[in-house]
């Protein structure tokens, strides 16, 4: 990505081992996330540009000296982070916040929409796999490296537990899999809020019960109808706008919580009094999802969860810009590449 | 209170039993409250003036016909705010969030810094003890209407457990009693900020293993070089404003928590990002001291905590208006009154 709105193919020289910990990995399939619109939407030029792509599974090309998990020919997932596996931030399953973080596609990593990447600290960070690679849960397995793991996160933080009453803010994929992820916690209502049909037909199909598609001070009496009037107990916000943040702080219920894993472009919290006179609690941000795939994996591999469903069109490298453009306009809900 | 620095004594009618479930107690003791001093500082000339004090022991004189735990005679802890006892907030044990909640010397409502006062849902609201008027145990029983349970709400919220770090930020008498909360849940390092002192040394003597008496970026390095350059695990914010806020977020470990007892006086949470990429939680609120008073009084009770010691100062009501000089110049940590 050069600029907003200007994503390029480029030939990049061929990733290699640069430390004894480090994996190049073959990508086999990444995706288009929609925190990458952000920058298509507002990135300023830029004469390098930032490779882009934090989502992949890939196959396992070549190892450093010193890694001890992984051989030649494993399929693995990429998480958005690499992480040491080692620290104590690691260890606690933070994995996001490692003394050794990075983010692909970011700040001049390379990215995983390409054809191979290197992967630093390659025994913390990939996870591997005992699926075959052509496996048809391939998609949903593909959403270990981000969105799963991400929705997964908001329901955690906002507390989600068996017969609780959750919205979920935003109909991305991150949103729908906030709502696969309330469901698989035992939640008893799940509001939608979002106004786009096929993704909300689909956000019922995963889980929701409910649909709301009134925005502002109409959607909070409609949730606050919805919930004999006091609102929800977790509020997965999946945004990161001050707008859905607000919405957020007034359809949660008093004693309730908001996870919050849409990239905040804001400076404050909105709605501090309320926030504090409601004792609603506010967390979140990167998830961990390496060290949440152990718990998610077997729901998918036993078919429970379908987070793969997120995924409405697949391209290739050269149709990776048009796949920005779709997603930009909400014509596809979330793009698979398949290099 | 008439005014912002304005507090008279007046005679005022007997307070009478209004509804069946009314109890009118006679105030043993009851305090000034550092949050009463937002008022005396900045409250804007009102002809009715307010009534003040929200935290008292008392004895109970009368009830109404529909009361049911309380008799005349009874001594009664006076939480800060009545609730009914019977909702569903108040069984989840967040009375404060009570549907018929109100709060003692707020919006018009009666305070305690007076003889008698009308106790509306005595039951839900009152917790009888079964120590005698004279205990010396008293002062540190008169914490749980407020106080102790405020800061043992933000030690709750902010995750304290069994060898937490934890930063209590304010030195006021819910700082004090954030420390003895932190250690009593098990905290094992317990850094008390403030300046003033006196406070720092009582709060040395209740628990606190360090004192950070620099503010802003110098207080961030300090707790920083204390705590291995990560921060602390739980922040008690117990000041109120957004530069204390801002203390809070930047010295919280990633992965950490922040609870919020301080009445916040500022309007968005600062710092949205930073929290965000540290995981960093937010919570807190109107504590529910109701529901804790079973779980703190045993302690007082058999004087493995000494709450009490935070009040340096005792008057009677005509001593009241200079009370609260006392403590808006910080020459006393808290007041306790007897009428």
């Amino acid at each position: 990505m050069h600029a907003a709105g200007d994503v390029r193919i480029e030939n990049v020289p061929d990733p290699t081992i640069l430390d004894p910990t480090d994996a190049i990995i073959r990508v086999t399939s990444a995706c288009i996330c929609g925190s990458d619109l952000w920058p298509y939407a507002d990135m300023a030029p830029s004469e390098t540009g930032q490779s882009m792509g934090h989502e992949a599974m890939g196959i396992v090309e070549d190892v450093g000296a010193e890694v001890r998990n992984l051989k030649r020919g494993d399929l693995v997932v990429m998480p958005f982070a690499y992480s040491d596996g080692t620290c104590e931030f690691c260890h606690e399953g933070l994995n996001t916040a490692c003394v050794h973080v990075g983010f692909f596609g970011n700040n001049g990593f390379n990215g995983a929409q390409a054809e191979a990447l290197r992967i630093p600290f390659a025994d913390g960070t990939l996870f591997p796999l005992s699926v075959s690679e052509d496996d048809a849960l391939m998609p949903s397995l593909l959403t270990l490296a981000d969105v799963m793991g991400t929705g997964h996160h908001a329901a955690v933080v906002a507390g989600v537990k068996s017969g609780s009453s959750v919205a979920v803010v935003g109909d991305g994929a991150v949103g729908l899999c906030g709502v696969i992820a309330a469901k698989r916690l035992g939640a008893e209502r799940i509001i939608i809020m979002g106004r786009h049909e096929a993704r909300t037909r689909l956000a019922r199909e995963l889980g929701a019960t409910d649909v709301v598609a009134e925005r502002g001070e109409a959607a909070v009496q409609r949730v606050r109808e919805l919930t004999g009037g006091f609102g929800v107990h977790s509020v997965l916000e999946c945004v990161g706008t001050e707008a859905s943040t607000e919405t957020s702080v007034q359809i949660a219920r008093p004693g309730g919580a908001i996870g919050r894993v849409g990239v905040p472009h804001y400076e404050a919290v909105p709605l501090a009094q309320p926030l504090f006179y409601k004792n609603v609690k506010v967390g979140g941000g990167p998830a961990p999802v390496r060290a949440y795939i152990e718990e998610l994996l077997p729901d998918i591999l036993e078919g429970r969860i379908e987070p793969g469903r997120v995924f409405d069109r697949t391209v290739n490298l050269d149709g990776v810009p048009d796949g920005y453009r779709a997603m930009a306009d909400r014509e596809s809900i979330k793009v698979l590449v398949r290099p």
